[in-house]
């Protein structure tokens, strides 16, 4: 295996990652903890690096992700979409020689905005992997789950729901709560929810949930499982899909199935995508855009 | 001033209202707490109302509301609807001779269910006070949102929004906390988001409420007032109101004239009523129904 030449670092909200790759984009060491930009303070993000050079090599650095918000190491301004891999290496903010970040995303268009910071590097690096086409719907679930559609292997635009937030939301907080304990997996009960979701009348098929397990119409431990479908349900149709549409969804295997089974349902076709093979090729190529020997 | 022949107890959640009615069903004394039914527990309700007989006189008391549910004193089962006064009337709960509860609603149809306590004697009360007419559409906002069709003077079907609850989730738990910090007035921030939900995309204008702010899109302090603005239209949105459709309204008078606002511009017409008047003309039609001489 060869030696690595740079750290790559998908540095979250609340976790991060750390991969040393080599000159031909292989990973060659790699870690996963919690140390994402919450749990760190601005003036200790320097010593941070300092750590992980000392346990990976000391090589250049390049991070992405929330690293590079308000709340993280510096902020750097979000690049307009549409945006390639090329505009991203052009913007890269150099915090010194060896150390970089990527600068998130934003969409300002049809009387709305939206912003992403670490996802387009995946997204890109779907492309760059031939895991998804130039011209793409890719769909990265989450705490708040990013709808990019790609064109010639740019973002042309994105747009976020709130789905994974609410269901935490209502899940530790709401008057539903103890009527959510139950596990959440694709099944019945969920696409019941899905297909609740198809009139677009989500605010009355919440206080539903209650009813229904009052009233005996739907056993209380489906609850959980309905609320998941009705809101990923909602979330899928608020995206238009067309018949057929393929979606490649970059998604842990718990999430991805979720949204599987409700992008098939609505008539679209899901396409499972390996996120981290994406985020580790699209942060190599960054590097090689940005390091080649110049010609 | 007549005496009071019977004491009438609007017993809900976390609020109570106890009126001292003459035999008119004018209001001879009342007195409002917050002594709700999550502040009592199941075995000191009836020390409570005895409290209350000694305060306004050892009279029948006749309770609606929470009180009658599984975390009140006792839970009576819900009527089906179509329900209407006398149906109400001929199912009270007798918790002893001079003392009893007025049964909640369901509603099972359309594949959903649906329940309601307390807000059925408001409802039909409202039609017996001369405040909406025998067919009509009422609506009652607060933590969940009624909406109850009214036919010939019956409830006929109805259904509830998780409306209030959901804006008190985002205000009080949500990553969007930060930025709702603003006052919520009906103003063209509150009806940007009204118009916002018309394309039925909550779960993604939710989350844009947060890029909008970090992109100067809206000013941050305006943030409430659209969210506001939002949940309210994707409410009546959710009614499929026809053109020119009347909404008798009650509710307090900050929530009544967003309804109001946001039913207006929906297209339909908001018709304010006074609550209060219709649960006190409401609950005296039932105790004369049921304590009339018999002829």
């Amino acid at each position: 295996m060869a030696d690595a030449v740079f750290l790559a670092i998908d540095w979250g909200t609340t976790n991060r990652r750390v991969y040393a790759l080599d000159a031909a984009g292989a990973v060659v060491a790699c870690e996963r903890d919690d140390h994402g930009v919450l749990a760190i303070a601005r003036e200790e993000f320097a010593a941070e690096v300092a750590g992980i050079r000392r346990r990976f090599g000391d090589l250049p650095v390049l991070c992405a992700g929330m690293v590079g918000s308000v709340r993280g190491w510096v902020e750097v301004p979000y690049l307009r979409c549409p945006a390639d891999l090329g505009v991203l290496a052009g913007a890269l903010h150099r915090v010194d020689a060896r150390t970089a970040i990527v600068p998130g995303l934003s969409f300002v268009a049809e009387g709305r905005g939206d912003v992403m910071r670490g996802e387009e590097v995946q997204l890109l690096g779907s492309v760059v992997a031939g895991l998804a086409p130039r011209d793409a719907l890719l769909c990265q679930p989450g705490t708040h789950c990013k709808w990019a559609w790609i064109e010639q292997a740019r973002v042309e635009r994105f747009s976020t729901t709130i789905t994974g937030e609410l269901f935490a939301l209502l899940r530790g907080h709401s008057l539903l709560a103890d009527f959510l304990t139950g596990a959440v997996a694709d099944g019945a009960a969920f696409r019941a929810g899905v297909a609740a979701s198809a009139d677009a009348t989500l605010l009355t098929r919440l206080f539903g949930v209650r009813a229904d397990a009052l009233l005996g119409l739907r056993a209380r431990g489906d609850s959980a499982a309905y609320v998941s479908g009705l809101l990923i349900g909602s979330d899928v149709r608020e995206q238009s899909l067309v018949p057929g549409q393929a979606v490649h969804v970059l998604a842990d295997a718990h999430l991805g199935k979720l949204y599987a089974a409700a992008i098939d349902l609505a008539g679209g076709r899901a396409v499972a995508v390996d996120s981290e093979a994406a985020f580790v090729t699209g942060i190599a190529a960054l590097w090689r855009m940005t390091n080649a020997p110049k010609s």
